[in-house]
């Protein structure tokens, strides 16, 4: 710093250009950049002064001395205020009393919040009560200073001076029962705690206590949890925060006197009308303790006309300078308003959705704005049933939010039961330690899933994700006992039949029926969408592997379907049958004989997916069966054969032969399934390896994909086949897999005589494919990245094994987030990056796009939008939020409101 | 080609400028050249010429039409030869016969071999007969003519000719009991053979003859064996192959005449010193057929003593030439020596060893033409066990000793039978009658090779010596019977599947296993490897858990430790125990117990390892387990359950309680092992992931490390351990456990009051870790490349399952090569360049490893070293191999020669 160029460190709120521009933001925080914007456009604000960010990294630049001439400018403003108010700082008859509050650019917990009613000492609270003419408020308010002081400032614990307060609270008094002695003696022995345990002793000096509590603000900037939440967040450390000094303000004077939050739309719906509470007589503290019940808003408009019609017309004037509907704290002392804070206010889903249409209707912001006032979570909100925020709830355990949504039933540990139960009209949750396969039908009876293990991308999770269904997976705390029936969490055991209630939205799992609130889907949604539709480049398919689940996501604009999951079509009992038959084959004939049986089936749901796709593309891959997924449970097995020797020890010669013809077959299946066992199926013989092995496998494949799509183009459907080879990890295999694929489509075109297009693609999800994606894309026509198993294979992760540790590492922040949730963009996004860059290299007209579950993430899709691909694709109800994250992602996110 | 410049096609020996050089190599092909070369330097070799490749190339660019001029420029060049020799191509008095052969620049099976005889037919057998004053030879010459004729230019089988012979061989007779009767008539229905199942007629026009042959060669050019090859080992197809034509001259004209082979040193134990074989009265065939047995070169030494000084020194002048051992063919015609053949001899490694050191001796090669002369596979051979000479042994039967070392397996009769009992894991030995290329794949697949027939220069021993494979050849006590699947000798039968062992050093067979030995190695040995160290730039480590393993390791030249695998020390019994104890623990307190017992044996084995490499860094991976391998076995444990149970069953009252208690204990550690079960473990909870959520786990083994350590030093040792954190993916990971491992380690070495300096690194083994090196790089000491996990994770293939697969993608070259044997470059290869470079840019400091198993690839060598990498680190018994094989990669390995 240059000695000519005297730095201004501090500014009263009348005294700074512009505060509502960015550089007000950044040099007054946002709080203290609201109050200088309210007073220019002179607003009731009690008068006062910010210290800027600039002094505070001046501060810490300076080990923590304040620097040169602040102190002078702080007395200097003091005075103005002195003057304004008729008040002085530190006077015994007629005090003037500050609030110190910090207040930075972006809004961050951890830091330090308020202090008020600053310069009482045992001298001035004398001069508060002859104010407010309330002796006990002022030494009421003289103890909560003292206490908030010695545990803000002097680092005193907070349970120190509670424990005196309970002292005092016998015979069911609170905190209002005290009297003045009472209070008085509370004082005495607060300042007596502090001397002991604090930094120093209470400071009886006014200009002291400011500074100190200046530099606790400062302080606080550089405490662990701000610096731990800037760094998790990516804020830069060097914004620093100010210093709000601003003067106090009393509610509690009597009934002429109150103090309230209010809204300018209801935060809930959307509503365009003042909303918010009061109480009068009452500090802003007493609203929010919620010891007494404050009136809506409305009320006020009988109680005090003047005032409500002020509070209104600023309450319009806030919304139409800030663009945004406002969040409002006032005091009213002795029939004046006073407006202490004004900032953009939280709302939900519903309501951020309606405000947003409303307002580019008003003429308020444009469309481009709307869209970035809706987060994607806030969206998702919309689209499934949610608990009601008001109802009172006991958690009984928490997991990952696998699929969004709240749903309640009865526990049920099987899915036999699971069914059976449904079947019955009971609403059931299915409580699992894991999912296969085998619990298909069993997850499709139940209301919600509920799981001990497994991921985000887990079976539970993306079955989950595909139905629409509430599912909470790796509550590991959860233990369960499926021989008794029952789960034990924390000591508490529930049984069989006993309801509980989980949101999948938010991980949480509860005791009981909690209270749900249906979704409702209104034109502003609508609205919404089709702006988003404007505003975006990347196109958004579904992953889909049923024309049920086709045309629910054409019906939420999908494009296409990017993901169709054959061996999903397997999951349901009778076919799950055949697909045994087919992995167990021990021979070519046999295998082809299971094939047989496979392929009307797979023709059926090819025809069904067509035809609710008329028109767009839909894109098939290859039979990709991590085979462990289809086999009979081994454990089960040994179970049936122990069981069977039991019966034999106990059998009549008659019955002998059957049991030990049973005995032989059981034994044939378990040897076939232990050959078939894999170390790590995730790495083994799936995917094209399969195909490549068994070329059979493809070929009935293609087969039926290709007479479906020759049928149904017959019917005058627009048909637009793509059809992919999974898990390629050199150009080698695709070609291999695509010339089988091609001679085949061909055939059965060729024979049905159509016309009919098609592209053979492939799945990048193995690290090698993003490494070599040249030399693949000179050979298909599409990439279709499976950002899951890249993740799996990239981190060296597999999802159905990292519940045990995952959280652990997302808390401790080894990983930013869990990246089968948001994708992990320096490791797996680097390569999906440099797969684009050489597949788009080696061959232009290559379409690329996205269908592992990131395709649905907004954060992930913003990454996705920064590089040159077509589309992502997402489970169906995640279509609406991929479609706007798509949008933001487009016209850029800045500006971001809402919770 | 522009008319204006006629290119030749052909040139007469003596014709082509300096045909040594590499362009005469690759326009004459090897054989070519050679014999251009011989006949510049004046050597008696008899007159020919040579079809350039380049003529090859033309002819196949052009429809497998000869290009103009080349049939005018044959004619020519004959009447050339035709007037020194003073006979007459097709001339039935004086007739002149050639053969034809090919020669490609580089050797390459598949391709048509030699043609004899070529220019004869029903007129000009009599003027053979004339000139040879034997119409017996004349009458077996040309039947032999017209067989093979047939065979490889008219497309008849072998075996059609072979029958015909059969019939004619009655009461024991063999071809050479033939008489020119019987001769005539094979010759009349040879004819008539190929009229009916041949291309077409046997052409009796010499022209005719000699331009199908031509074609026949560049034909085989392009035949699917010769195609096959040049794909696998990646020969341009382009180089085309080249065609000699050449006067005949024969053996076999009497005891004045006769032929052989002679190698200008020892092929098997490199001695200086003229070794080969020879016949009297024979043809070149006669010696490779093995149905005479030929004389020992030394014999013509008394037999014709100036044919032998002769060919001695004309031994000495082609080495002296070539710089290289020879393996040069001979006929003696009439009393004269022609030289038809010289070429780089096929070696053992014991051979190539000693040949190479004596030539640089010699001054014939320098140090670095020395390295480049051995391959690493003969290398290898040194460096094989051998029979236990202590050992008593039943010798089974005796051959030639036609590639060294020994090995024992299962007999088996098939190529076919050999390949697939390697595939599922056995070894085999292959016993054949004799061998042929369509055995191939069987020698591949087998451990050692038998034969009845043939002699040291027999397919079965070139190829088997090539493999560096233990082969005996002409055992002909040996009677087998492919039908029974059996071989009897002295009474002895042998059946399918029993254990035989063979000695190819010895050429000894025995039954059973025999126990092998590790060979010594002698001063040459020591030489090379001197060598290698001076021109290597990488330094070679080894991976070994144990002191005794170290001290093998650093015996053989290790340079240090680059991995030593913790958990290795835990797969004995009782240490497994403990090991079990740790894992399956349920609580802090009682994993401490387990650790605290894993503490001693950890240190003990640390300090045996840190005496072992005095003075060098020993680089220790902190705990790696898939857990999985330390886990009881599930199914073993439920049978116990079963067996419990069952005993409960029928159990005394008194019994019961110790029954029950033992099956509660049990079904509580199988509820635990379920828990720990990991569906993928090898991508489940383990490395780093394990010591961040178990961190008394690296703990324990970082005190284990150092006060071992501490304690050695203080023994006078000098100990430079280097920490290494496996299964890194982020930064973060890496900082978590190095700083613990760093604040125990300064605490253990402050508490000894040490002065001792240590390195934390880590494993690259994960894409992810590759992909962010620079992160981990600023944060860490060393990397070192887990290649084998980082192939497993790149490729997204368990090691554990893709034998199924992996045999089948390599035959079917969907993989080039094994990428668990020799690394992927393009995918794994790409990621440790990509970390290389960026671990390097942020940390130049940073010392770099590879310590998988390419480590010990002579291949993956190759390319570790054109990366900016400082060691390899490969098992003890490889440390050789590699010395060896980073000269080679720095110097470069062009000028190759050895098989």
């Amino acid at each position: 710093m240059h000695p000519e160029t005297k730095t201004q460190w501090s500014f009263l709120f009348e005294d700074f250009e512009d505060p509502k521009s960015e550089r007000g933001k950044m040099m007054l925080g946002g709080k203290g950049a609201a109050l200088a914007h309210m007073t220019d456009i002179g607003l009731p604000v009690p008068p006062g002064f910010i210290i800027t960010t600039a002094c505070c990294n001046e501060y810490h630049s300076n080990h923590n001395i304040f620097p040169e001439g602040l102190w002078e400018e702080v007395v200097a403003k003091l005075s103005v205020i002195e003057d304004r108010q008729g008040k002085r700082f530190g006077d015994r008859e007629n005090p003037l009393l500050v609030s110190v509050r910090s207040g930075s650019p972006f809004s961050m917990p951890g830091m330090m919040d308020t202090i008020l009613n600053l310069g009482l000492n045992d001298d001035t609270v004398d001069g508060l009560a002859i104010q407010t003419r309330n002796e006990r408020f002022a030494w009421d308010s003289y103890r909560r200073f003292v206490g908030l002081f010695g545990q803000i400032v002097l680092d005193v614990e907070h349970d120190k001076f509670e424990k005196v307060l309970d002292r005092f609270k016998t015979g069911g008094k609170s905190d209002a029962d005290l009297n003045v002695e009472e209070l008085k003696e509370v004082v005495a022995i607060f300042k007596r705690i502090i001397a002991s345990e604090g930094k120093q002793e209470f400071p009886l000096d006014v200009s002291e206590q400011l500074k100190m509590a200046i530099a606790a603000v400062f302080d606080s900037w550089m405490g662990r949890r701000a610096v731990d939440y800037r760094r998790v967040n990516k804020i830069p450390g060097d914004l620093g925060t100010a210093v709000n000094i601003q003067a106090m303000v009393f509610g509690n004077l009597g009934d002429d006197s109150g103090t309230g939050v209010c809204f300018t739309r209801n935060p809930a719906t959307g509503e365009r009308k003042l909303y918010g509470e009061y109480l009068l007589n009452a500090q802003g503290e007493d609203v929010v303790a919620g010891i007494r019940t404050p009136n809506p808003i409305s009320a006020l408009a009988g109680q005090m006309p003047e005032i409500y019609e002020e509070l209104s017309s600023i309450s319009d004037r806030l919304e139409s300078n800030y663009h945004e509907m406002q969040d409002i704290e006032f005091t009213i002392e002795r029939g004046k308003l006073f407006i202490l804070q004004t900032r953009a206010g939280k709302r939900t889903g519903a309501a951020a959705v309606k405000i947003a249409v409303a307002m580019v209707r008003e003429g308020l912001i444009d469309e481009k704005e709307a869209l970035r006032r809706i987060s994607p979570q806030q969206f998702d909100q919309l689209l499934h049933p949610m608990i009601d925020p008001a109802a009172k709830l006991d958690v009984l355990a928490k997991g990952l939010p696998a699929s969004p949504g709240a749903a309640h039933g009865k526990v049920v540990f099987s899915p036999d039961e699971a069914e059976e139960y449904a079947r019955e009209g009971e609403d059931v949750v299915l409580v699992r330690k894991e999912t296969s396969p085998d619990d298909f039908h069993g997850m499709v009876g139940a209301k919600a899933i509920l799981t001990m293990r497994g991921g985000m991308t887990s079976h539970a999770a993306v079955v989950a994700r595909g139905m629409g269904k509430p599912c909470v997976v790796g509550a590991t705390a959860l233990d369960i006992n499926y021989g008794h029936n029952e789960f034990t969490v924390d000591g508490v055991t529930i049984p069989k039949g006993e309801w509980i209630t989980v949101d999948g939205t938010t991980g949480k799992v509860y005791k009981g029926q909690a209270p749900t609130i249906e979704p409702e889907l209104d034109e502003d949604f609508e609205q919404l969408m089709k702006w988003s539709d404007e505003y975006r480049r990347l196109d958004v398919w579904a992953n889909a592997d049923t024309g049920h689940d086709s045309a629910v996501a054409r019906g939420y604009g999908a494009q296409g379907v990017g993901l169709c999951r054959t061996e999903h079509m397997f999951f349901d009992d009778e076919r799950l049958e055949v697909m045994r038959e087919m992995i167990l084959a021990s021979g070519v004939g046999e295998r082809e004989k299971a094939l047989a049986k496979l392929l009307p089936y797979q023709k059926r749901d090819f025809a069904e997916i067509f035809r609710a796709m008329d028109g767009l593309p839909v894109t098939i891959r290859l039979l990709d069966p991590p085979l462990h997924e289809f086999l009979p449970n081994k454990v089960e097995l040994m179970d049936e054969v122990t069981e069977l020797k039991f019966q034999a020890r106990r059998a009549s010669p008659s019955e002998m032969n059957d049991l030990l013809d049973a005995l032989t077959d059981k034994r044939k299946l378990m040897r076939r399934v232990d050959q078939l066992t894999e170390t790590n199926p995730m790495l083994g013989l799936r995917g094209c390896r399969l195909g490549i092995l068994v070329p059979e496998v493809t070929r009935t494949q293609v087969r039926a994909i290709f007479e479906a799509a020759c049928e149904v183009k017959g019917d005058g459907v627009t048909v637009i086949p793509e059809v992919m080879v999974p898990l390629v990890s050199t150009p080698e295999e695709f070609v291999n897999q695509a010339r089988l694929v091609r001679s085949i489509a061909d055939q059965i075109i060729n024979q049905n005589g159509q016309d009919l297009e098609y592209s053979v693609g492939t799945m990048i999800e193995l690290p090698r494919a993003a490494l070599v994606a040249d030399k693949i894309a000179a050979e298909a026509d599409f990439f279709s990245f499976g950002t899951n198993d890249l993740t799996q294979t990239t981190l060296g992760l597999s999802r159905d094994d990292s519940g045990r540790f995952l959280p652990h590492y997302v808390e401790q922040k080894i990983f930013p987030d869990d990246p089968f949730q948001t994708i992990d963009r320096a490791g797996v996004g680097e390569l999906v990056r440099i797969a684009v860059e050489k597949g788009r290299a080696a061959n232009p007209d290559l379409k690329i796009g996205v269908c592992g579950e990131h395709g649905g993430d907004p954060r992930s899709i913003h990454f996705f939008n920064s590089l040159d691909i077509d589309y992502v694709s997402c489970s169906p109800f995640r279509v609406p939020i991929a479609r706007l994250s798509a949008a933001r992602a487009e016209i850029g996110e800045n500006g971001e409101a809402g919770m």
